[in-house]
């Protein structure tokens, strides 16, 4: 809705006081008494004054800002992620807030919900998290970026993450690869689940699959990496490759195996998933899965500002991945 | 100022009102008359009622929200500094708010003078940079963290750059190294020039100098380092040591000298800065310069709710550095 803009003058005028005064008096700053103010005030509704940024959430109900909830920014998926959100927000004039999620403090629907936000990305949702309904509930628009929920009641963006997988399992095999091991990620979120799952079915199509012995569930870090590859690593059945959860858990299965002395690609393949900057690094060069996150952040914020425009069905939408060779895998010996 | 919580209740009672339409007329949506309006906001003024976050804001003055410029979060170094920054000021009860500062998009004083921040922690600032001075006349507390300016007129908490560049200087000295070459950071800011600073004067110490053609100014990123090394490596009289202006730089010379088939630590020692995460992966074992991020951000958030609080005269405080031996050097071998 156009209007022509208002300006303090105005108000200074409607309410017979100097602008000094309406400045003054919109700011809650002593030298003017309550009466005084609630002129100023009254005047100010009247003409539909908007006198700074924090007013005009009072008088538009908008604040242009959008949380994106995410878990700690340093492992690095995350810095990857949130800043093609970033920047997706600000083309179309938005503001993004980090709010952090961590296990140990976990983000509450209260602190989404009070009014800071017109929308809200949520970047690390548990497959049974109620987050999601509860911000239904309260009428707040959000979508759920790089994620999905067993039971979908929001719009969601996710990665292809079975077809990844499944890519990965297909290249393990066709290099002839038999005795294949995995670090996966836990199963209580999503992307963890569909990425174990893709690589399952593949093998099942070779007549292969994962020994339990060659398997371990670990948390998506450098350290959990590390230990859950020297585990399975360091016996004599190792497996010749590795299929691993995500980038950052394949870089630290890689320092472990540097660690046991056992050299990739030679004795031993590890594939990652993801594609981070680092997984690019020369002193890296894994073999990943790409994740195309510009474009995951585009349809984000667009189905976002979808539900912040009205009440549109949820949708769901899933992006697709590749498989990118790099230096990190080869034939088994034997 | 500690008072009774004031509820839509009251406001509906002394306005002489129903709750639904205090509620309706404080978030202006339709339904309510202008009169109606006015006086559901005169009452909620005279019992000072808090409505929501937004609302907050005008009758307090004050958002709990703290705005942190920084660089690009692609970059490892920032996510790292950022989420310590997120701590701490999570700690005294304040939101942080990522905004992005690039060279392309420069973060401007009216972005962050809206009255959406109750202060602003500057992490990018060039030496010449006019932001400081443009927030400390608009009376905004901000503190410079990881940076100092040439005319101090804010608080600043960096870190002991010079003596970080020192340490390395001396280290790589007694290791025997006489070619010593470096891939500094650009001089536009403090950080880069003084860790330059340091390794000069140590190396002035022992009766030597890093030659012209063995030195680079690039950009602190993988891709510059990477760049820098292949044009100071591929060369008969190349260096035998290589300072480097931070970690990621760094990360860029182990991956052009992995390209350039030159051996780390055997024939080419690489030293970084910052101790970012990834120079601990075992993948990339990089001897570095440790720089406690965690005692920075605590202290930069210190002296920035003393510049909210109030007008304290500006500080400047170094926090120390410490060499971090790990497996990119040696002693050259001739």
């Amino acid at each position: 809705m156009a209007r022509r803009t208002v300006t303090g003058f105005d108000v200074a005028k409607r309410a017979g006081v100097s602008q000094p005064t309406v400045s003054r008096a919109l700011r809650n700053l002593p030298g003017t008494s309550a009466a005084t103010r609630e002129r100023v005030l009254a005047a100010a509704l009247d003409l539909n004054y908007i006198p700074s940024a924090s007013g005009r959430t009072l008088s538009t109900r908008t604040t242009q800002r959008v949380a994106i909830v995410a878990e700690q920014l340093t492992n690095p998926f995350y810095p990857e992620l949130v800043e093609p959100l970033r920047n997706a927000l600000g083309e179309h004039g938005y503001r993004a807030v980090l709010v952090a999620d961590r296990p140990d403090d976990p983000v509450t629907t209260d602190a989404l919900a009070d009014g800071s936000y017109d929308g809200v990305l949520l970047c690390t949702v548990t497959r049974r998290s109620t987050l999601p309904r509860d911000l239904t509930e309260r009428g707040i628009a959000h979508v759920l970026v790089n994620r999905i929920l067993d039971v979908p009641e929001s719009s969601s963006c996710s990665f292809d993450n079975v077809t990844g997988g499944r890519l990965v399992g297909d290249f393990l095999c066709q290099h002839g690869h038999r005795r294949i091991g995995a670090l996966h990620g836990t199963v209580d979120n999503s992307t963890a689940r569909d990425r174990a799952l893709g690589l399952r079915s593949a093998l099942r199509g070779h007549g292969l699959h994962v020994r339990r012995t060659h398997l371990r569930r670990v948390p998506f870090s450098y350290d959990a990496g590390y230990r859950g590859a020297v585990n399975l690593l360091d016996r004599p059945d190792r497996p010749s490759a590795l299929f691993c959860g995500n980038d950052v858990i394949a870089i630290g299965a890689l320092s472990a195996a540097k660690a046991l002395r056992i050299n990739v690609p030679e004795d031993l393949t590890i594939v990652g998933f993801d594609d981070i900057g680092a997984a690019g690094w020369g002193t890296v060069d894994l073999t990943t899965v790409q994740c195309d996150r510009d474009e995951l952040a585009r349809v984000s914020v667009e189905l976002l500002l979808r539900a912040i425009d009205g009440a549109e069905p949820e949708q769901r939408v899933i992006a697709p991945t590749g498989l990118i060779p790099r230096g990190t895998h080869g034939r088994p010996r034997r």
